[in-house]
């Protein structure tokens, strides 16, 4: 798409966006305000509109998660029901996608499938609002029984948003009608007047949120509110073998310091907490997110920029537990990780959310689909001792692990979210606010974006990023009047450089880089060093001691027993970071290693008087590192994004 | 007790013992015929009767899982029932260790508590021999309606334990005929001519063996190898989120190469393969148990002899998986544990079995109770980043974990299994066989064990074991024929001596050390050298490198913020491995090492430039070592069993 066709018919909302906070300090880019053109992110978002879309569809169709609606409908629910408690929010899920799919695209086959979906859901919905396959009907257990596990008003949060897509991108319609009532129908249940009580997994709050900023009605937000006050004040029953922080109700949000338990749990808390802080001035809530968010990278996140170091509740470890082989950093956490961040970043323009949401997304978002869009990584942990099994293709995973993308889960929250988060994902790369556009990712397209103060900027964008770190903004259009551009210049970009037309190269620091009074034809080359770089684990990382990772650019690497020879166990390579790293071909990093051989199986314990006790010969390799989100897309693999270093470093 | 009061009246029943199995290399030795009289275990069995036993009965009768009992012989059950599915097993547990408790003393209140247990179990059994208070009756689910988590099987599995416990002590009784009756409903249930089916935990495979060896019935040894026969097969229908090896139904157990799912389930599985192995001479069987034990030991295995490195599903983790924060390390892991090794050192003489049994013993289980045997530990991590918080002693812990001796939990498997073992702990001590004793373990004590080949060895140990090392034999009598004596020397015992008489001192490699010919009043010093040493993490353990533990002994050492003044954080404690470790006052070791002070919050990843980047001043401290089975009893403190090293040691 060149300048000339940059998106003027009004079926192409220009500014729709997911998150359209009430104030702060930037405006988000609206989905038509920024096209990718190709690379990396256009790739991606063309691979969901083209598989991951029909991919999930048909799998809901398949295991009668759809088919739960017409039961609701015809009045045929039986005790036993497909699907966990939670599947009509993977519907609503892939509804939220198509709207936005839709709104970025105009594709008409979008739009049908979106009216079919909603035919069917409006089908399902009690008299009085209620809308749920699981509960409430003849042979289920009754209305909000089980606010712990029940899921009624998580379920609820997916369908609300999915709603916001549909209106900000197509207006009001009957889907709209379906969501204006159960948000009413919460509001009666459980408002001022209602029953005092949360869901167990947070996300109507975000919902409730941007829903009553989408409709413009101030008392959804005002639920959303009393929800994010409930929390924390052990009004839900702990679940056998779970405290109450898995669900986040062991202490109110204003008063944590970082976050814990359930990691998604946790992060669509926090976004809710955002969108009501912000909403309501609430300078003390939106403080608490920003010091959970500020610890809890600091010591509780990977780096992938994933989150989550443990199996067991789906949950954060403590602080420094960040063991690299049980790292959980499930998709679905790392997608909401963005939306916290996403919604600091508009809030307090602070540059470092823009940078922990370009690790995220290159490191865990892209990690998740297949090429293909049709398999998905649910976990996304940063050591594979053992190379996962091929999983079969035409049957889900029940287990969230084992090294290989999956084509479906028993439970499938991730590729749905993967799929709502990359048809909406072009509006996270700009932003704007009086006089100025902010560019805070990087990938070739156009970018016509509207300034508050009035006008329009327009630019195009031509990189090879992340393969490459040179970006070239040309400006197109400009109104006139003096408007000013700011680039991101992350903080792994040491020695980036900015050239401004004929100028000389001007060395430039991580952060904002202000670009006072840009003018139409001019052209600014910003240089991101991609440079291969070693990168150290905080010696408080006990699990990380004595390794050392590899990043170029914007990319986590990774070795993967692929690129070994088939002789020689992964387990066994040692990586020398007294040598520099090169640049090999297709984006891969060559570096080099030993093979430290191991004396054969002792038949005694793994403790030894000697530390070399059980060390063999070592010899040198050639090692090849390639980017850790392409993992296991050859086959089954072991993989280490940290390896162990020949050079000991200390404790 | 001195030798002219060793039991010989039959109401204390000298040879009554947990495991007698038909054949094998050495015979356990009997109840009566290893009389702990002072120091570590003698204090530990004295704790375990005078307040363990009664702590137990007054949580159960408090939570009402001994009422279930009262409910089903009146009728009176309910659809909600207090405790979990398996709480009858907790006072089958109980009545074993009052059964051996019993027997090892002969004290009449606890013959009293026994009987008056046995009338409340007794009443509650139905017409057929089926007791269980969970399922079958008015308002339950029906008998073997839940084969994957009813425990019904794995119930009657610790009744029989606890009636062969009764069976060899005090003989047959109405406990006894109860027993009968329900092995005899399980073989018409689940026997040749019933259904095909396992359960979700094992522990009627052990139990039934050992059922069928007291009572002579071979048809129940049978059944035992039916069951163990049909694991493996996918007779399960797997968990929601747990694979089939959760349970062990993914591999036939003759299969398998190591253990793995749940540590508890896949050791019960494995202790009742040793037994039918050992009945049917089945030596293929035996053979896969020991190759399962072999890599288990030196793969999956924490330096305690602790097992389990995973909390997700209480289990096994990968090869090489033994994360120090997160290990699991189950109590009753570890007392299943002692169960196999002790089973396969019985059938085959190696001594690495009972190396294990003293390592798990000191490390595992009696790290557990607290030193007032009031509270216990369910989890038995071998890192403790933060100390944790008491908990009450009038409420139940729901969680196994938190770094704090509970006095009860939500599952309460692990205080009654600690009190059967210790009840019964002196036979794990010795062993005979035809013309030679051996002696195991080391406490202080007198032995009159009798040989296989007639006549009868008493000898008298002194020692201060494991405190010091040299422990001092003296042979009260012999039978009028050449018998030989054998004494453990632990593989840790580098260095060690014997001395025989007035013979010099001859060095004694470890394993097992044959000394000929005994004979009345000799007196033999083996010396074992507790001289602490530094023992290092074998290198393919990711999560120990660059760290170093230290032992004495046979005991794991730990370090405790208590030993540090208030000022420090454990977690910047550094040890020095060149200096030579000493020893301190009561047990301790003193240790040389630096406090590595880290630069304050970056607010930033965890990841840096620079290997040294958050790293500030170092300064040298001197540190003090505890024994672990000691930790937090002098309240919640952050711990460390394996301790970054000021000297790293490379990968």
């Amino acid at each position: 798409m060149t300048a000339d066709t940059l998106p003027t018919d009004a079926a192409t909302p220009t500014l729709a966006r997911p998150v359209v906070p009430g104030r702060g300090q930037l405006r988000g880019a609206g989905l038509g305000e920024v096209t990718l053109t190709g690379g990396f992110w256009a790739t991606l978002q063309a691979t969901n509109a083209g598989a991951t879309l029909q991919h999930c569809l048909d799998w809901m169709e398949r295991l009668g998660w759809l088919a739960n609606f017409d039961r609701v409908a015809q009045g045929r629910t039986q005790a036993e029901r497909p699907g966990w408690q939670f599947s009509d929010s993977e519907v609503y899920k892939l509804m939220e996608a198509l709207a936005w799919e839709h709104g970025r695209t105009g594709d008409p086959a979008v739009e049908e499938l979106f009216i079919t979906l909603t035919d069917r859901v409006a089908a399902a919905q009690d008299e009085d609002g209620y809308l749920n396959t699981c509960f409430g009907h003849a042979h289920q257990a009754p209305r909000y029984s089980d606010m712990e596990m029940g899921h009624e008003l998580y379920c609820f949060g997916h369908l609300l948003q999915a709603a916001v897509a549909r209106l900000r991108t197509a207006g009001e319609d009957r889907f709209v009608a379906v969501a204006r009532r159960v948000a009413d129908h919460v509001h009666r249940e459980f408002g001022p007047e209602g029953r005092v009580a949360v869901c167990g997994h947070p996300e109507i709050e975000v919902a409730l949120a941007e829903f009553g900023r989408a409709t413009g009605e101030p008392r959804y937000v005002e639920l959303a509110q009393l929800f994010v006050d409930r929390r924390g004040r052990g009004l839900l029953t702990p679940v056998p073998l779970l405290s109450p922080a898995y669900f986040q109700d062991d202490v109110p949000v204003r008063e944590a310091t970082a976050w814990s338990g359930h990691a998604v749990r946790a992060l669509y808390l926090a976004a809710g907490a955002v969108d009501t802080a912000v909403e309501n001035a609430d300078a003390e809530l939106l403080a608490a997110v920003v010091q959970q968010w500020t610890r809890s990278v600091e010591r509780r996140t990977y780096l992938t920029g994933g989150m989550g170091s443990r199996h067991q509740d789906e949950g954060f470890g403590d602080d420094w537990e960040l063991p690299a082989d049980r790292a959980y950093c499930e998709t679905c956490a790392g997608i909401a990780s963005v939306m916290v961040s996403w919604r600091l970043l508009l809030a307090t323009d602070d540059v470092r959310y823009a940078d922990l949401i370009e690790r995220t997304i290159f490191n865990v978002v892209a990690t998740s689909p297949r090429q293909d869009g049709r398999a998905f990584f649910y976990a996304n942990p940063l050591h594979q001792r053992e190379a996962g099994s091929d999983v079969r293709q035409d049957a889900e995973n029940s287990r969230a692990e084992g090294g290989v993308r999956a084509p479906w889960f028993d439970v499938s929250c991730c590729p749905t979210n993967v799929a709502r988060t990359l048809a909406s994902l072009n509006t996270y790369f700009a932003a704007a606010d009086e006089d100025t556009v902010t560019v805070l990712q990087y990938a070739p397209g156009e970018l016509a974006v509207a300034l508050d103060g009035g006008g329009q900027v327009r630019l195009r964008v031509d990189t090879a990023y992340p393969a490459d770190g040179v970006v070239d903004v040309t400006v197109l259009s400009v109104p006139d009047r003096p408007v000013d551009l700011r680039l991101r210049v992350p903080a792994w970009a040491s020695g980036a450089t900015l050239t401004r037309g004929e100028e000389p190269d001007v060395p430039v620091p991580a952060g904002w880089l202000e670009v006072a009074d840009v003018h139409e034809g001019e052209r600014l080359v910003l240089a991101l060093p991609t440079t291969p770089r070693y990168t150290w684990p905080d010696p408080r990382i006990d699990a990380l001691r004595g390794t050392v990772a590899v990043e170029r650019g914007p990319l986590v690497m990774c070795l993967e027993s692929t690129d070994l020879a088939a002789a020689h166990d992964l387990e066994d390579i040692r990586i020398d970071p007294t040598v520099p790293l090169q640049d090999g071909d297709d984006g891969a990093v060559l570096a080099r290693g030993a093979i430290q051989s191991t004396v054969g199986a002792t038949g005694s314990l793994p403790y030894h008087a000697s530390p070399a006790a059980t060390r063999g010969a070592t010899r040198p390799v050639d090692l090849t590192l390639v980017p850790y989100h392409q993992w296991a897309e050859r086959g089954p693999a072991q993989m280490r994004v940290f390896i162990p270093a020949t050079t000991a470093v200390g404790g």
